[in-house]
């Protein structure tokens, strides 16, 4: 089998005005698509980051790419990153904080695990050992936000796409009550068990009465998650904390930086978790010396494909590490793969993140995926079980080019609604 | 796909009398069979240690076996160690230092392995995401030894079988000079192109000795190893790694432990090696936290399987800790799964550890495989590429009756040649 055929395309589909510790998503959020074609007429999907500088990296191995018989992931991994030595992966042309080489190999691995899984009629999470769940569980993903839905005129949200919640999603969340009617919402019209909040936004007083609202709102069974996105000062974790302890499943990356966080977790009665401060291999040694960390949010997009996850999964089992999964705006290709990957690996026992109930668009064949009582059926058709609708694809690439956006920046965002803003970590 | 028939059938084969640390080899080398037929007329096949002890846990998970899904490998390994957790693994009903829900497991697995890449026409290797290598190399495995061949009558070698080795592999070798000899035969037979000599059996004197020999005969081009089997003191290899500085490759378990390596490792300028110290994931935290080696042979009989093994090698790629292969005496099954293995691991950059020379006789279609210039090409065949003559696989469960051996004794062997030998150690 050979790769016949290499189609990057870059989308854009509207994004409500989330609010986040680096300002507010724009009325699009970006991505990629990649296609895979070969010559057995098998086509393998792939869905990544958005922006100019990921279709360039993604261009960028076109040629090592074509020809290659998709089976073949460790010889073009190598080829990616030539010297086999995760140390030096910031040597090659790609740079950056999320490491575009694990991007970039990350995102063809996944279409090629669909062309295999389709090739040998297996879902895609048989090629990483099997499912040792059936179900994999989201948490509910709330967000301090602007009125509306985002796209080109703001409140173009389709309501049959979310049903009852397409109304709470378009509606001003900027306070803890607020907030709580935001997360009702999400819960009735999903079945989400556990509740995530994206914190470094409002004053921490605020943030902390929005986590206790909702611990009196939902009860002690629903576990309550926070994510400063690194915005507080040490102090400000600190003392947010001594409130949080006994509340909180996780305390998500409030300070910035593994030393920080090691310096709040010897002080904290409190798991901590990241995406931030240990975002691939070469992070880990340091960020487990220092003790950093009690959870790492994996995410295949940036750890370097299915594979590679499912040995960061192996590392937090052997160093006793709990994993978690992370997510950025999304379409159902990137949501398949989460639930394929979270499906075969034993360890991956929090209930993953997922921004998707926040997007109405799709590009795939019957549309969205439907989450029953806060989980996803593991697929069980051949590869990643999802197809392109190339009508939407097309839709969505035409919408990447009319929207002008190649990057994202939350922080010209935010400052189109407050002028001057800046995004200063610590704010608080 | 469905998995309709489950054999474990223990053999014995021809071992000659080789020395080690433990004693001598006995006249025959247990080892254990699975053949794991499916209801789509797919048979696959695993090799894994010997005796009635490996006998017995491969039969305790029949009824976790028949019926599954091959490809269900996660679920079975979870049923096999419940918890998940590493370190709860010896609370099964198995224990001993090699875990055996590994081992048992890792036999499963790969036969499963190899059904799958039949059921797909894929050579195992691409399975694990595909080689990076075309040829793998193994090193000259060297012991000190008594004169004969093994088996019933001592000396039944089978000339036609290793050609030009078979003479001298009958020859005894218990000094440095008989040593040379040795290894001049065996890299003359199959062109292996670095050396192993398993030491910790004469006189350390005796065994420098043999060391600068080998140096003198075959140049510095020709990598050495030395593996004492945590039979010298820590004092004694410290004296030892003197005259070793600069010769070795690398100095494998001279002390016994993870602190006595560690101790090592802080006074000498070797880089040590282990496959005793840190044999399992249980291992890795404590033996890295101190420091104890530089380089861990992987197996993939009792690290958990193949899959388990490319983790081990992610981990051992993060952590800049080198990898090689660690073997027992084995047939051609395993020698083809350890060949897939390393072919897929872009770290395993030292060339591997195998007895497969020491063998005369085997089981598999067509006879031994065949070394090219000290390397073996790697299969391209579907599955492991080795098939099973069913008459030689009954002869040698025949011999496992006849021979009355249910497990290994290198110490009982030894007394029977110098009575009252104990295997105390450190010996030296």
């Amino acid at each position: 089998m050979e790769i016949t055929s290499y189609r990057i395309t870059p989308i854009a589909f509207a994004d409500p005005p989330l609010r986040a510790a680096f300002g507010l998503h724009a009325p699009y959020a970006l991505r990629t698509i990649i296609e895979i074609e070969t010559d057995a007429g098998i086509t393998g999907v792939g869905e990544t980051h958005g922006g100019a500088q990921v279709v360039e990296d993604l261009e960028a191995v076109r040629d090592l790419v074509i020809g290659r018989d998709p089976y073949q992931l460790n010889a073009l991994e190598a080829l990616i990153w030539p010297s086999g030595d995760h140390t030096a992966r910031t040597s090659t042309p790609w740079t950056g904080a999320l490491r575009s080489p694990a991007r970039t190999f990350g995102a063809i691995e996944v279409a090629c695990l669909d062309i295999i899984g389709k090739a040998t009629g297996r879902p895609v999470c048989d090629l990483l050992g099997g499912r040792v769940r059936d179900q994999v569980e989201f948490s509910a993903y709330l967000f301090y936000k602007h009125a509306g839905a985002g796209g080109r005129f703001g409140f173009d949200m389709n309501p049959a796409a979310t049903g009852g919640w397409s109304a709470a999603l378009q509606q001003e969340a900027l306070d803890a009550e607020a907030l709580v009617v935001q997360a009702q919402a999400m819960v009735a019209a999903f079945g989400f068990k556990s509740l995530k909040l994206k914190a470094g936004v409002l004053p921490p007083d605020e943030e902390l009465r929005t986590i206790a609202l909702l611990r009196a709102a939902f009860g002690p069974d629903v576990p309550l998650r926070l994510d400063p996105n690194a915005n507080w000062s040490l102090e400000t974790s600190q003392r947010c904390a001594r409130q949080l302890q006994g509340v909180l499943e996780y305390y998500e990356d409030p300070v910035d930086g593994k030393a920080a966080m090691a310096q709040l977790a010897r002080t904290v009665d409190l798991p901590l978790a990241t995406n931030m401060c240990c975002v691939s291999f070469e992070d880990i040694v340091e960020t487990f010396q220092q003790g950093s960390v009690q959870i790492i949010l994996g995410d295949h997009h940036f750890w370097g494909g299915l594979r590679a996850t499912v040995e960061l999964a192996r590392i937090c089992r052997v160093w006793g590490i709990g994993l978690s999964m992370h997510s950025n705006s999304h379409l159902g290709i990137s949501l398949a793969a989460m639930t394929h990957l979270a499906a075969a690996v034993p360890n991956l026992t929090y209930a993953c993140d997922t921004h998707y109930p926040w997007q109405d668009e799709e590009l795939i064949v019957g549309g969205k995926l439907q989450f029953q009582d806060g989980a996803l059926a593991v697929p069980t058709t051949p590869g990643l079980g999802v197809e392109i609708d190339q009508t939407e694809l097309a839709r969505m690439h035409q919408q990447y080019l009319d929207c002008g956006l190649t990057h994202r920046n939350d922080e010209i965002e935010m400052q189109k609604i407050e002028p001057g803003w800046a995004a200063i970590r610590p704010r608080f």
